[in-house]
């Protein structure tokens, strides 16, 4: 099966950011707005109960909440035409990303961590500049909290389903 | 804001679902199929933290993961045209409902609670008839497991996004 780590932001910025996802993210209805804190991964079940949850409540035990900033948008391109809401960078959450990598837990990363919350994806190019250019004019002033991850796995569907909870400092 | 609290079954058993929410369920985009544990209750964040949430933890902590099958399709018709997989009923899924209905829990109950997942809805009269008269020939052999359930707040989109997971018995 198919997992994937993930942070949903607070409704406020949920609502945000869908306002923008419902007329340019495809995987609009698949998930809601989030923040992917690691690339999804294949693992058995068994593996999930008897050594991934357990290493998951540890790293959440061990990791205090902490807050960030959104204040613009801001894109993978040229790599791919994604647009996003960017979440200002700090120690914490590069933190937790790496934490999200050790262990029984799969190591490989295709792509070096970039905190998001996707907006726009599987644009044109020429839809690409036209609504980058207007995005890119919106300042923003959110500001939230990370006091809590989500193991998730994915449907058949392509469509993610919340597996677990995980509140940071907590047992 | 609007909670609600749901349960999600196994993949496989959200995969059936979905195969026929696809077609006939408009909700298909807000949430992943479920059973609604207790029906969505307007709530403060600080409710839900102070004390909603404490006393979720002590159900969950009291209450032992229990197995249900799914045989067929039923209907509330006609008072709705909603189409479900039936849960076949038992003590234990009862219970919990009950127990969502106690102490600082909202205690007002709109419908008798009939477990169940919701495959079609706000269908016409017409395509009702169709989609039911095929449906209802279907047989189904699916055993599961409830081991947690998930609070859940509305997006302003109408989608569910999980606040927080409780897994059953433990504390």
């Amino acid at each position: 099966m198919k997992y994937g780590i993930a942070v949903f932001p607070s409704k406020k910025v949920q609502d945000v950011a869908n306002s923008y996802r419902k007329r340019y993210d495809p995987h609009y209805a698949l998930i809601p707005p989030h923040i992917t804190m690691k690339e999804a991964f294949e693992a058995e079940e068994d593996q999930i109960e008897s050594e991934i949850i357990p290493q998951l409540r540890e790293i959440a035990k061990n990791t205090e909440p902490f807050s960030y900033g959104v204040y613009k948008v801001s894109s993978f391109s040229p790599v791919t035409n994604t647009i996003y809401l960017k979440i200002e960078p700090s120690d914490e959450i590069f933190d937790l990303n790496d934490k999200l990598y050790t262990g029984v837990l799969p190591e490989e990363k295709d792509f070096a961590f970039v905190p998001h919350i996707t907006i726009a994806q599987k644009l044109s190019d020429e839809e690409f500049s036209d609504v980058y250019g207007s995005l890119t004019m919106l300042k923003f002033d959110l500001q939230d909290q990370v006091d809590r991850f989500q193991l998730l796995y994915q449907l058949e569907n392509g469509a993610w389903s919340v597996y677990e909870t995980f509140r940071l400092g907590r047992g």
